[in-house]
């Protein structure tokens, strides 16, 4: 049986990387990163296994079996100010469970999952599945200035290398994550682990507003086209437009406003949306009220407002024979209940389009996820981690 | 008569000094401001009078005669991106108005009158007539985290000189200051000058809302704490409190929020609103309905909000016999009309507690300031310069 002690074992030298006051910060391709990944390789090293590196950049163990094999693991990046189990814990109990399957597994982390540097979510998994648009992602900048093909090229991965990711995909056979709950859910239930169902569809979307820096004062009211009022407006509307749901989450994440002087009607924002509901009808009909919506607010303030959609997945269910194997471990473990919908994205809803794909989740007693609130006590893992070693020696056998 | 050609070839130095594609920025204790100040210095020279700095770092450009003398000018600082006009133009006519009267006249560049940069409005003119809290501004800090003290002295301004600049006071009979008018109210009238009889009263706030950062995905809508949703319904909740009133302005100028990552539920908003009406009362009975509605959203939406009120005047109407002076001579000019209420601060504003004080106002087209919209015609100008020429002279006798 795995146990809490085995997996506080491998996190020993993973946590503090990227670790302070405020939690865990380690964006992709950063020197936190770096230290993430040699950690890794070192985990490699130690259990037997090979590590490599696909052209996208996500790191492999693999072992001295031909593959394909099945895959197992999570992303060691995370978001600012994150929290320190959010995808580090997939990966070492991925390490845990490879030492003691008695099948061959290879052990994956996927680079850049959170997206938060270049605003690409599962940039590492989608470049496996040949569903990254390479162009677009190569020339997006983050906060510093940098373009994503600068901070590839600085962490020894060769852009022009990325569109032949997708052979890799070959050497794999299926593949089970391992993550924190990011909701109540599982605490509510009172068990330990549980298994995810489906994806929720998502949606982001990005909205320029356009108007004019005047003087605060002396504008008058109709003269005005102030981009942040317009804004403001915006954010109350996309929210309302979900209509109370408790099922539809709508979220304005990020809003730069300028020119941001004290006494200038702003001229202009660019804010950050995102919605995630469990049918996709319900997130596209959203989308469309938020395009009228903006066209209405643009006739009544006069700023120009342009609203794009950057990033959507229609939600994914995950293969039905991994389930069924994850939750009979479970309830073996003393871990029964039902299946969860996740509104969260992840490595494995992606893989999921092209192979057999599962998820288990760890209890978190507080829901919080992105933030160092999130509380997942160890021992709630190795029950998770012991029934992913179950399905996946059934699954491989 | 002063014409338009002698106010642009005192411009012509002047007016490239921070001049950018998006327009003039030229803050506070900056090289820009140094380089404008040594413009200052050259013009001074040039026109018999002996350059000074007060305590506070305004500068003074003194006749020979001994004090105490009227004084004539405006301010050389700009906000981000703001017109080349605004302030500029003042003090560029005031050395061509002390320079052609037959009386002695001091002409006054206020120091730091935008307040752009440390949120510090009228800074110079502010001490001068002893009503800077100096302990809070020179703690300011500027968006680089260098504060004020530090942007002084290296400014070759000692901080600790700055709680005597009002002995300098006894040197002013009173002040005048020529400004563009930063509405279309002349552009409408077809006149091209103006008196300005009375200031607004205005009021800046400062918002802090703090929520917590969750998932945005995972998080259920009854669970979270979003400072950014807050801050959006504040800001709609803000303007709707002015009801409509054409003459009430409320204006959300500038917003930070953290953490701005694109999955994560924003956890802190930092917001300031800026509110400007005729009446000290109508302002007054905004502020306490924002407070209403504040708590009204912290108890709805679980985020902290905390609002203050960060800078405040209560409006001020210019004295009587400059007005009338202003208003006459402007009649004879063929620029007659009715006096204007301006929305915005002004050094002569805050002098006018204090001192006889007085403000002619020029055409502008678009009604724009702050934005290198702005358009004024020099013909314009010089007609305000020779009406302000023409009322210091008499007002002097």
């Amino acid at each position: 049986m795995i146990t809490a002690h085995d997996l506080a074992a491998r996190l020993k030298d993973l946590e503090p990387i990227g670790l302070g006051p405020s939690g865990t910060t380690r964006l992709a391709w950063t020197p936190e990163d770096a230290a993430a990944r040699r950690w890794f390789e070192r985990q490699a090293v130690a259990g037997g296994l090979r590590a490599e590196r696909d052209p996208a950049g996500n790191l492999w163990a693999v072992p001295g079996a031909p593959g394909p094999w099945w895959g197992v693991g999570s992303h060691l990046d995370s978001v600012r100010s994150g929290g320190r189990h959010d995808g580090a814990l997939g990966v070492a109990a991925a390490f845990e469970v490879a030492a003691r399957a008695g099948v061959p597994l290879a052990v994956i982390s996927f680079a850049d999952e959170e997206g938060a540097r270049f605003n690409t979510p599962t940039f590492g998994s989608r470049a496996l599945v040949g569903r990254l648009d390479v162009d677009d992602a190569l020339g997006r900048v983050d906060d510093d200035g940098v373009t994503m093909a600068d901070a590839l090229t600085a962490a020894g991965v060769d852009p022009a290398g990325l569109p032949a990711a997708p052979r890799r995909l070959a050497l794999l056979r299926g593949f089970v994550e391992l993550h924190i709950d990011q909701t109540r859910d599982l605490a509510r239930a009172g068990v330990p682990a549980g298994v995810v169902g489906a994806l929720a569809s998502r949606m982001r979307v990005e909205v320029e507003l356009t108007g004019r820096a005047d003087h605060a004062g002396t504008t008058r009211r109709n003269e005005r086209r102030d981009a942040l009022a317009a804004a403001a407006r915006l954010i109350v509307r996309a929210d309302e437009l979900a209509g109370g749901d408790p099922e539809f989450v709508v979220t304005a994440t990020r809003l730069l406003v300028e020119p941001g002087a004290l006494t200038t009607i702003p001229s202009h924002v660019a804010l950050w949306i995102d919605a995630r509901a469990p049918a996709p009808s319900t997130v596209e009909q959203w989308r469309a009220g938020l395009d009228r919506v903006a066209q209405e607010l643009a006739r009544a303030t006069g700023v120009a407002i342009e609203v794009r959609t950057s990033a959507q997945s229609a939600g994914v269910a995950f293969d039905p024979a991994i389930r069924s194997r994850l939750s009979a471990a479970c309830a073996d473990l003393g871990s029964a209940g039902a299946e969860l919908v996740c509104f969260a994205g992840h490595d494995a809803g992606v893989l999921a389009e092209r192979l057999p794909a599962g998820m288990a989740f760890v209890r978190n007693a507080t829901g919080v996820s992105h933030a160092p609130d999130e509380q997942v006590a160890l021992e709630d893992a190795a029950v998770a981690a012991e029934a992913m070693l179950r399905a996946l020696e059934e699954l491989a056998a």
